[in-house]
């Protein structure tokens, strides 16, 4: 089973879709298997985080804003905005694809695990996350 | 097939589980197919590396230290010690799960390659890594 | 379906592999499902990146080069050249394996992503990435 999930970005910053992405699994009624979860974006990209206290995703997201920096003077690719070019950075560093096993229907995520779109774009945006579970 | 493992982890470093994860493809009699590798936790991620020469693995441990260093004056995140909101950090800076094909009932892994868990807290942990091979 | 690729990989940089993966997945005639692909090796990676514009990808090396300067004086990994150590660490960066999901017996790739092998080491090489189609 493939599903398209359209998530409203409205800003920077980590977006849980951890329900989402539970609920596709559940519908395709796998017992056993994997759960790929695939952004169709480069300037946002996925993460598995802690989901209990919001100071590490906080703390994470203020970390990466300093290690790539909007006004890096080296930067060639500027014309869609300063926050255009530590977009496609960030994502490099972090995932485009994530795959969690499936057992006994349910994702084996840990139990501070969330699954979080992390959108390094400034504006808010529509964005488009694909889920697809199979055996 | 899933299998769940235990990984006793004796602290920060990079711990070798190919044989495990190979058991695992073995037992599971698919010849041509995927395995993926999952970590159940935010603070301990994946990674496949140089399994020749241990001082690609200093080097490259001793590296991640230094870019995410734990005394960072930065981080509220701090109540379960020093060693923590880096090892977030870290965990998302490399990966949570890795996608091996399998071919000829095999990991379809380079000469060179060895996949491991790379521990980034202080204290010794019992790990869990889960593992599941389809077609 | 498995499918290994020899890339010729001239030097560093980001090689667009779209189309040779794309081949495979026409080839398997799956309609529905997840193409994986793996890169075997330590010192190249995989990275989903902007195929428009190549100022993004040259900017993107630029700032991982920098990240990584090959003349640190704490690598104890340097016999194989100064190229070496640092390729490791970008690999452990970036990713191994990508898991993209297929629909319609297309991969679901954005408009403006591409794939591409990262080569990091500076020698012309041949580089193995094996494609794998499933359900």
């Amino acid at each position: 089973m493939v599903e398209p999930l359209q998530i409203a970005s409205p800003g920077p910053g980590l977006h849980e879709i951890t329900d989402k992405v539970g609920a596709v699994v559940r519908q395709a009624g796998v017992l056993e298997g994997v759960c790929t979860v695939f952004v169709r974006h480069t300037s946002a990209s996925l993460t598995i985080q802690e989901n209990a206290d919001p100071s590490a995703r906080h703390d994470l997201e203020r970390w990466l804003e300093r290690l790539v920096p909007r006004d890096d003077p080296h930067f060639t690719h500027v014309h869609e905005g300063l926050d255009d070019m530590p977009s496609h950075i960030k994502a490099a560093l972090t995932s485009v694809s994530l795959s969690i096993p499936v057992m006994e229907g349910r994702l084996v995520l840990g139990t501070w695990q969330g699954i979080y779109l992390w959108e390094h774009r400034d504006a808010p945006k529509m964005r488009e996350v694909v889920v697809h579970v199979g055996p």
